[in-house]
């Protein structure tokens, strides 16, 4: 209800503020019997964490996970699987210029309007480092759903679109370059660009795009649990996400029917996927895919002028180590999103019929 | 659980098949002592319902909603508000040539996979006539909501795309045509063009953009459950939805953060609003809007091949009475869900601080 | 969150007043499949409806139940069960004098203060009339789990205790008396005694026992939503209830361990079954077997002192047609509700392992 | 939905193993603004820690609770209060001999059935230690209900009965003995009667009393969500919980409708209670007051029979350190489960009119 569990039978909660002892969750609802890849668990936790290349944020965090419950001898038990991560590298004091400051942008006008008071050290829960417990958690989702494929990349940095369809590109390159664009000349643009505009003690948005591969035909609960409603939730919950779509998406919009419809094959698939594998809110096996708008991120190395807590203007610059552009980042964290949903949706549709 | 549900305080309950007796729905949590305003119930039904004009579907369905409970002598009193619409003017015959026949691009194929089993008859549960239950809830959570405005119009139309921003606009013009397009000039070549269309047989897809006006700062429950990310979810929902975006949208991610920042005023408002109304998921108090992306309906009046449940190859051609474009009939609907969500989210931010 | 609720995945929502148009109630997740009795639904809803015997309310209430979605030839579709109850023989009039007076212990003066209004007619939504919406959402539920019996009886009416275990008792006997209770000469005792209650203008309260048999080992999730946990509270929620025990229960308390621990056979039975088939929550294959205590109904046939909603004291006297005692309709009840929990957690524990 | 969480607004999740690293939960939705108490915290701890005193069990646990979010200079921020406690004294191999042994009247083999694997070291998520948890969770919704008072104490050890209605008594008495009855005498036989127990290596029932006073009216949600129902779902989940009656009880079964009527005062108060404080699931006004009935331990210091996972007769003893009776301690864990349901009805309640 307040808003910090997320899915129905496969549920995270999560807690914690960037600059408190720890961040951490509760997985509730993992069937037993799951035998964990604790490997692959780090391998998506480093893909996300700050300071794993040079057009990312500096910051220096292990991001460790450590599993508290609902795991015996390496497997699933059906208990809670609590979890926490430590912040280890807090620099608290980073922040103090920021304690009766609203940054422009930023939701320390709204959590103080909303509650009255609010953790100000890194955006306290607001933050982008709640995303940590949900990578940890997708990369459970994922191990859950073996055959199911979920690959996101960076499709857009500011005015540089990746243009190409993704059966055009080869999903191997994603995590060759630090930018995690499919297109490798690309990618390089967009590498530089990202490094100029931090020069430039700016930001900028970018776009994600995700594609679900082996989906089982059923998953989405109809009418309002909608397979792409659920994505969409997911994706707009990630912070700094401004628009969802999937399948033909907004230009679908200028087609006519004629255009638009997927004709069948005889075998159930169809010629041409304007549907992006989803009818009436359920998966029809053919492949899902989406894009995600980012918006540049809101702390900036150069001067600002804003307002206190006081009502009164203040000039402000970002402190501390920041990501000129957040999607290089959020690729795992959008992959999660999308794991969690497709893990609570399978379970669900185990109860379609008798 | 099984995806009939919305909203945790506020609670819609949906039930009903296009061809059956009635549908209906159960609102739950509507707080006591709200007296009803039945006309403006009806006028929102009216402004959904078939048969309103003549670029929309030639059905005639009255569409009354028979109130069983919840409200004693005009005034909600705390007990679920049950409802029905009578289906009064079902061809169910129109029909039968779809029983065993998958149509192009609808969920006959995967409610059939999902199901085993489905009531064809017009789309059954899969059909949009399932939204009038959500604009009668809607409607009462307008009137719960009495200080916030909630205004939806068509922005798009094919490749028809009204460019002014909202502000520009005058609300008053949009129930003046039958596109409710805000602008009087484009609502005439969108009307237009849709005749053209419905003439080929065809369909076209459209936008519909929503304005929230007056909300109170401080709605929305980060961090899964941001304001934006129900909205998203809620327009999601909607059939034929293929994407949402709201403030600087997919635009934005195509701008520098110097460029997208909102400063402040002294007061707490800011000079620009590309945020839309929301910052780290909850409302700032400045206007929310979003776009809703329709894709093309996928009932054509045309012959298009198809396969049937025994995966042969058919040929089939829409009949009954359908709407060439979607989205004139849509911007009761975008603004029945939008209210729903400030409504449940209204209601839990009473609990948000002592 | 609005209480009118029960469920998770096999979710009854029920609405209604007792003299409203109709009462009704919804039924989301039931998985499709199932093929439905109509005949078994009926025979529940004549257990439970008014002017069965000469022991109960007199009034007649055909209580039909309309399904107007979710069924599809009979059969579910795993579309919400959409169904209403019209109330067809409200003597509102009968209650013109209670419209300004609070009934004594009733919940006349609960629904005044905590909503502000009430609809006063046959004490409205805190009517037991809205059991019969459970009752015919139980059916479907037992229908759905074609290996559990479920069996309720009347063990107690006012002093009248039938000490046998139910394990001694001849089930088949329940239906044929009045009282429905399991052995007939206790039968014929307690039905004298209501009837000179009845004579007396008085009532009395009473006791069901529930025996729940075939059940699999597994059913129940710990460790708030304990099986037993979950069939308190659905018995708690019916009107009148006072108090619920399972297994070994308030006796139960006065013994040792060494007593009451249930010893393994070495198929995993248990050689005695104080446990009353249930261990940590969750079901161990033996039978399930629980009390449920009902208060007398607070309607008398006699003068009582009372006060109004101005606080003043005035005399009242019970009009219209009321139980001198539930417990003989409060048979399918309990059943039904047990039916309703036992669904749901048969459809969860899907889930509980790989 | 896997059963960790309870409560709808104020919501607590809790995780972890008997003898894990930690367990912990998380509490969503407690407003912002409330200065916590954390000694009164950890007196709530205290009273339920193993070794208090010399009939409980012998284990040495700390039981800190560290908080890990949620708190910003002692005040609760509206954000997730997570928090752990760790398990510093696990003795593991006190445990082996259950490795693959099922103790009668455990949850070992209804664990085993329905996961497929179970974490057997102090019966793991089985254990009574999860309840920490909620009286850590309790502790601050008794600190949100400030006015209300929640008061337990042990009214039944085995035979031995307290008969004297909670009017007659001294609460101050309760934490003046280590049984934590009411009754000064009463509390001294009890004491005898434990060490006797403990001494024959065996282990006895007994029952616990709760009285709520200053309640407002209007908390609880009709018609599933009764107070009452949530209170006895709230302490049926609580090992080794066989009952539940509140107000007037089982007992109330056997009085007359003439009798059992609470009569108006002109206040609105009743000249007597056996409704307990609630109609129609909605507090009255009056003192809330239920018994809790407690079955015996099922761990025994004595030989019993049993059988392994394979189904063979295998003889064992209880190992380790464990409570004669478990009613003194559980004392605080019913105080912590009524404060969780009044925390959620009283938040839930804020909604119920305009």
């Amino acid at each position: 209800m307040a808003g910090n569990s997320f899915g129905s039978i496969f549920k995270l909660t999560t807690f914690g503020e960037s600059h408190g002892e720890a961040i951490g969750g509760v997985i509730d609802g993992c069937p037993a019997g799951l035998k964990l890849d604790f490997e692959a668990i780090e391998t998506e936790m480093n893909r996300r964490k700050p300071g794993q290349s040079a057009i990312v944020t500096q910051r220096k965090e292990p991001d460790t996970v450590q599993f508290l419950s609902g795991i015996f001898e390496g497997i699933t038990t059906g208990t809670p699987i609590g979890f926490i991560i430590v912040n280890a590298n807090q620099k608290s004091k980073d922040y103090s210029h920021i304690k009766d400051t609203y940054r422009p942008s930023h939701a320390d006008y709204t959590y103080d309007k909303k509650y009255g008071i609010r953790d100000h050290r890194g955006g306290g829960r607001s933050s982008a480092r709640e995303t940590a417990c949900r990578v940890a958690a997708g990369a459970i989702a994922k191990q859950l759903l073996k055959e199911i494929k979920i690959t996101a990349y960076v499709s857009g940095v500011g005015e540089l679109k990746l243009e190409k369809d993704y059966s055009e590109l080869d999903f191997s390159e994603i995590e060759k370059n630090p930018v995690r664009c499919a297109d490798p000349a690309m990618a390089a643009q967009m590498e530089t660009y990202i490094k100029e505009i931090r020069k430039q003690g700016d930001t900028v948005g970018g776009m994600v795009t995700c594609v679900i591969q082996n989906v089982p035909v059923g998953l989405g609960e109809p009418v309002f649990d909608k397979l792409h409603a659920e994505l969409g939730k997911a994706m707009l919950s990630i912070n700094a996400v401004k628009g969802f779509e999937y399948g033909s998406g907004f230009e679908g919009t200028q087609l006519k029917g004629s255009q638009h419809n997927d004709l069948f094959n005889e075998d159930g698939s169809t010629t041409t996927n304007h549907s992006g594998g989803i009818q009436g809110g359920i998966s029809n096996g053919e492949d899902i895919y989406f894009n995600v708008a980012f918006k540049p991120v809101a702390t900036l190395m150069q001067k600002q002028e804003t307002i206190n807590s006081e009502g009164e203007k203040v000039e402000m610059e970002g402190k501390g180590r920041h990501d000129p552009c957040v999607v290089p980042r959020a690729v795992p964290i959008v992959e999660a999103m999308a794991a969690l949903v497709l893990a609570d949706f399978w379970l669900l549709n185990k109860n379609a019929k008798l």
